[in-house]
């Protein structure tokens, strides 16, 4: 009886990610779905995308948390139209808070939204939001066992920026399993080492995002 | 509707919380209820903890994962009985998973039973599981914001260890503000500065558990 009423929510929430989908590929709008652990460091890789990417692309951000709106202040600094969504307790975005949140962007002017959910390994991954890509963070000080213990998370991304990576000298990060553990869940992982902090690696991060982006708009 | 789905399950897991409770009062067993993001260092708190009181206490341990079973691994080398829960996708112990424990322990002859939630700053701290106290763990990687971001976590627990403290040097973490907040959110928090990796500060950790589960057993 539980798992039929957990069925049912995702597949209705399918659904309207599926219609959030439609609306944002008739917009020409790319959407990422950031996720991680909290504190692994996602409102810091948004900030430096944007900085990175805003004189190529227009930018748009939503903001998940549980309450405050701490990350959509930080956000709303760098001139960037943000929303932030306050879960109320639960503990991911789903395809109905991101369909809500569609009047207050001007769509016809974006052409990168990028959706950071609330911290957490777990149910992020299960609910989609009409994005083109899932993203993952997974910070050194975390571990390396984490592809090994939180598997979905890892299947479903395209892109795992491994951040925090100059840390990895001080709590004995195993690279190589990391890397190995992921990529035999995920063979198509895109793996990029990164400091978000001195922002070592990001380059090619930012490379892989003009692509996928330009290849997006181009094939639309 | 879906509030009310998530009020009736809460209610009956909170029922069989409290029958879990009532038992382990019979048994003299005291409880404790682990919880932290992902990575943060429940297993190696739970390993120190295990080696600095087993010559007072008769100790047991429940690890919670999604999948797989290394946690119960690591705790099994230290020849204390530990059963693996894996919740199949949840996110959080429930009081059932616990209930499902009890024929594989021998509760005569434990005092302390360790229960390691699913790493998770949000679901664990809603579902009771029969607990005498819940414990968090905040490392510093994961940055001062946290209680801010994740009150219920903080509110709930009687315990918070912040934990990875010998890394605060390189993450800016802002220890005054983690503390200040904390315990705006529950002024009776017990607050630690420990390093579970070369032992600092532990003692305190290990007095007040050891001072918890003698008044515990001389009162019930």
């Amino acid at each position: 009886m539980k798992i039929n009423v957990v069925t049912n929510i995702l597949d209705a929430n399918n659904r309207i990610a599926n219609d959030n989908r439609t609306f944002f590929d008739e917009k020409k709008v790319y959407v990422l779905n950031l996720m991680s652990s909290p504190g692994a460091g996602k409102t810091t890789l948004v900030e430096k995308t944007i900085i990175a990417l805003r004189e190529r692309f227009k930018i748009g951000v939503i903001e998940g948390d549980i309450q405050d709106s701490y990350d959509a202040e930080r956000i709303a600094k760098l001139n960037i139209p943000v929303v932030q969504i306050n879960t109320g307790g639960a503990c991911h975005l789903d395809g109905n808070m991101i369909k809500e949140t569609f009047p207050s962007f001007d769509f016809d002017n974006l052409d990168l939204l990028i959706t950071e959910n609330v911290g957490n390994l777990v149910c992020p991954a299960e609910f989609k939001i009409g994005e083109n890509a899932k993203i993952m963070i997974l910070s050194t000080p975390e571990g390396a066992d984490k592809p090994a213990k939180y598997p979905l998370m890892f299947a479903e991304s395209s892109v795992l920026l491994i951040n925090k990576i100059d840390l990895a000298p001080y709590v004995d990060f195993d690279l190589k399993k990391a890397r190995h553990d992921a990529l035999a869940i995920n063979p198509d992982l895109q793996i990029f080492e990164v400091s978000c902090k001195d922002e070592n690696g990001l380059e090619k991060w930012f490379t892989w995002l003009t692509n996928a982006i330009e290849n997006f708009q181009q094939n639309i």
